[in-house]
């Protein structure tokens, strides 16, 4: 499942840390210590849309995205998690998962938009990655 | 793929008019002309996350998805697809399905929270479930 024509989108690799790669996708931590969000991005070429991956693609992102949740839901024991594929301002497939707390700033509204985004200070940032690093790939 | 425990919930039953059933769930139109806005609501009983449900069940939601994403692009000619799970307000799984427009009142944000939701006129309402049914349900 290699494209080595990806490169992930600038203002994608601008406002996350790389966790490492699954299988389709690039999995990142959005620095940003309000929230603990994931993304997931699938390691192809001019895709937009989930609806623009072939079948099997379609289904190990699904397999991805579970293996994820699972790991962030396990590491943050949050109280729901949110999942979407939006894009309107980053064209490149991104797909959002992101541990959410009754206790959060935005609860229950989604995230986006609410926040400006406030990055993890260096002990915290790599510690978070440890953490989730160890969970998704303990699980896989 | 039956489960005769399933109750739609109110808050949704509210909010949208029924389109009818794929093998795993529901299709819901959002009584807001705002956006052309689907939801998909797998048939299970006391399910809240992508994750609870079974890896077969999961791979149905994406099939279903990706259907029912295919038809809002066909019929709406829309510039981007937003899909996502949130589920903060109500508990019951719900999946969004919304196609979204540079031109659209909340580009390019989110749509939730934004505009106050306006209810279709009938004959507006009747027009939009007949086009989308024959849509969905000629693709699949």
């Amino acid at each position: 499942m290699q494209d080595s024509d990806f490169t992930l989108h600038p203002q994608l690799a601008k406002d996350t840390v790389p966790l490492g790669d699954l299988p389709l996708s690039r999995v990142l931590l959005i620095d940003d210590e309000t929230y603990p969000w994931l993304l997931l991005v699938p390691r192809r070429r001019g895709v937009s849309e989930i609806v623009d991956l072939g079948s099997v693609e379609r289904a190990h992102l699904m397999s991805e995205i579970t293996q994820v949740a699972d790991a962030l839901k396990a590491e943050t024991e949050c109280d729901k998690l949110n999942i979407a594929a939006l894009g309107n301002v980053v064209p490149q497939l991104h797909v959002h998962i992101i541990a959410r707390f009754r206790s959060d700033a935005a609860w229950p509204r989604p995230v986006w938009g609410v926040c400006p985004p406030s990055r993890y200070g260096e002990a915290a940032r790599e510690d978070a990655v440890a953490r989730l690093r160890r969970r998704i790939w303990l699980a896989s």
